[in-house]
């Protein structure tokens, strides 16, 4: 019998196929490396190529030259723009404003074949270094509410450029599953008092089900409703409500935790596409007792079809006790 | 400077890229036509492979035989089953149920190759009353909640048999993106005393940009907030919340109507995949002065990422207005 389940923060339910489980083989593999090889604007020595770097990782180089280990520069397409007013306006029923706000590239090495699973340690440190440095730049711009940060890799997953890179949109509103995720958690906070995702960790930690790695820092679960197969997530276990307040501590031991799921999940999955996605506490906002930031890893391995845009309730052939056991036999730390 | 508008009913904001529009030949197509051709347990002669069925249209000859013009059987692996209880149960902090519900496919030609864009539109009537008859008996069980009618064509949308077929899936529980929708028009409804889905039908019959096609009965258009280039509504002029409360006029009039929207779609985007999703009331709840069901038809033309499962917060590179009027130019009726 399937079994429906609900995410106790978004109130979500979600089908999880609990008979006919799919394993790691049976998934139609969304092969992360099909974007053909061409000019790469984020290659050393293309440094031109893009607009004028934010923020880099260098030894002494000057901006905008070869020299670094780490970019971050502006989209070269933004959705949205730095510039102007956000005037927001009618139209009869309807609401509109300005797309003011900021899209930028992390561009996480200078080696156009490697990933995030295959850089070193340190490397992706500089990474989620990067992520820190501009947001908490960002925030000084109070007309930006919500920052997000994600990865899109493979063209399955949405990427267009193989070059390892990953993309932070700053918004003049906070979005509506922010909204809805933040307000979840505090109907459980004002209900218990504790925040929902801090006992979630104490039960899955107690558990031990569905838990791929746990550190002094961080906890890697697959979550009781997973949308997806191999949907995973990393909390950190001190309560926090903004990703930007990490410390150097909880940083370097991030870089460790983020990189040994991916490469769990490259080794069970065969280098599958996927997304990752940083929930966060709303940007101007202050610190939350009920939220806590936290990443969200989601493999493409299924089409979402009619049903899942339809009514946001998602079937999962995999049980998310299954893929972590998958994950956690998959060793590497 | 892109433009950022939200969609009144559900607060959804979605940016549109008003700048660099992408017209129809700026997509990559996800060809409907790549599932291979193998046995297939929908053409005629074959029904004994299919579970018994539930409703079909013949012309006097016996269940389960040939000589049949539509079926209705439930789905050979579905992800919700008919029978049992639902044993509503914690589990610590997580809520869950058994998967009670139903899923049935409706087999809507005796032909493999066709479309239901390329039926006849008598064809395409009867595929449109067995959802309303297949609603209106499922609604006597009042364990289910919910009935999401939905279509998946083409790979590249969900499909994983090409004979055309659509699908409709029983739920235990309201899904939370109808709940969203139809508190939204509440909202609207206690504020204005007024229905926001004839509101919005209203205005845009008089602006007129983004109407695709308009009938006594029906109206088509590209939503404000459109979430995905040539997404497609199809509203019924008459206030109505539930689907299946259709009339026999209404029944024929929308066979027509979906008929063309498919075929201008076919013709301006080269027989894209798509999936479409009926968006009707609770099964369970009596007539509603707020809410008003629809068809949202929705191509498969770009890729969603990490950033739309991170927000609910939509980019869409075309325009309304511009494929309005693209598919307004295609004729077709």
């Amino acid at each position: 019998m399937p079994e429906l389940r609900k995410d106790p923060v978004t109130e979500r339910w979600v089908i999880i196929a609990t008979d006919r489980a799919r394993r790691p083989s049976d998934f139609v593999r969304h092969k992360a490396a099909t974007i053909n090889r061409q000019f790469c604007p984020f290659c050393p020595g293309n440094e031109g190529k893009t607009p004028s770097e934010v923020l880099a990782h260098r030894d002494g180089t000057g901006a905008n030259q070869t020299g670094w280990s780490l970019r971050v520069v502006p989209n070269k397409f933004p959705v949205l723009e730095i510039h102007g007013d956000l005037n927001r306006e009618g139209e009869g029923l309807f609401d509109k404003m300005e797309g003011i706000g900021a899209h930028e590239v992390v561009i996480e090495s200078t080696d156009h074949d490697t990933t995030l699973a295959d850089m070193p340690e340190r490397q992706v440190e500089k990474v989620l270094w990067a992520f820190r440095e501009r947001m908490l730049d960002l925030k000084r711009d109070k007309r930006l509410q919500y920052v997000l940060l994600f990865k899109n890799q493979g063209a399955a997953a949405g990427a267009s450029l193989s070059h390892p890179h990953s993309q932070l949109i700053a918004l003049p509103v906070v979005p509506k599953r922010v909204i809805e995720e933040v307000d979840g958690a505090k109907n459980y906070f004002d209900y218990k008092e504790r925040c929902v995702f801090c006992d979630i960790m104490r039960q899955e930690s107690k558990a031990a089900v569905r838990v791929v790695t746990e550190t002094d820092r961080y906890l890697v679960i697959e979550p009781y409703a997973a949308r997806f197969p191999f949907e995973t997530w990393i909390l950190p276990r001190v309560h926090q409500s903004h990703f930007e307040d990490i410390d150097a501590a909880q940083l370097e031991n991030l870089a460790w935790v983020l990189r040994s799921t991916l490469r769990k999940l490259d080794k069970v999955l065969e280098r599958p596409a996927y997304n990752f996605v940083v929930h966060t506490a709303p940007l101007q906002e202050p610190h939350m007792q009920h939220f806590h930031w936290h990443m969200e890893i989601m493999p493409k391995l299924t089409n979402v079809a009619g049903f899942e845009w339809g009514t946001g309730f998602y079937i999962n052939p995999t049980p998310p006790e299954e893929s972590a056991q998958f994950l956690r036999e998959a060793g590497l730390g």
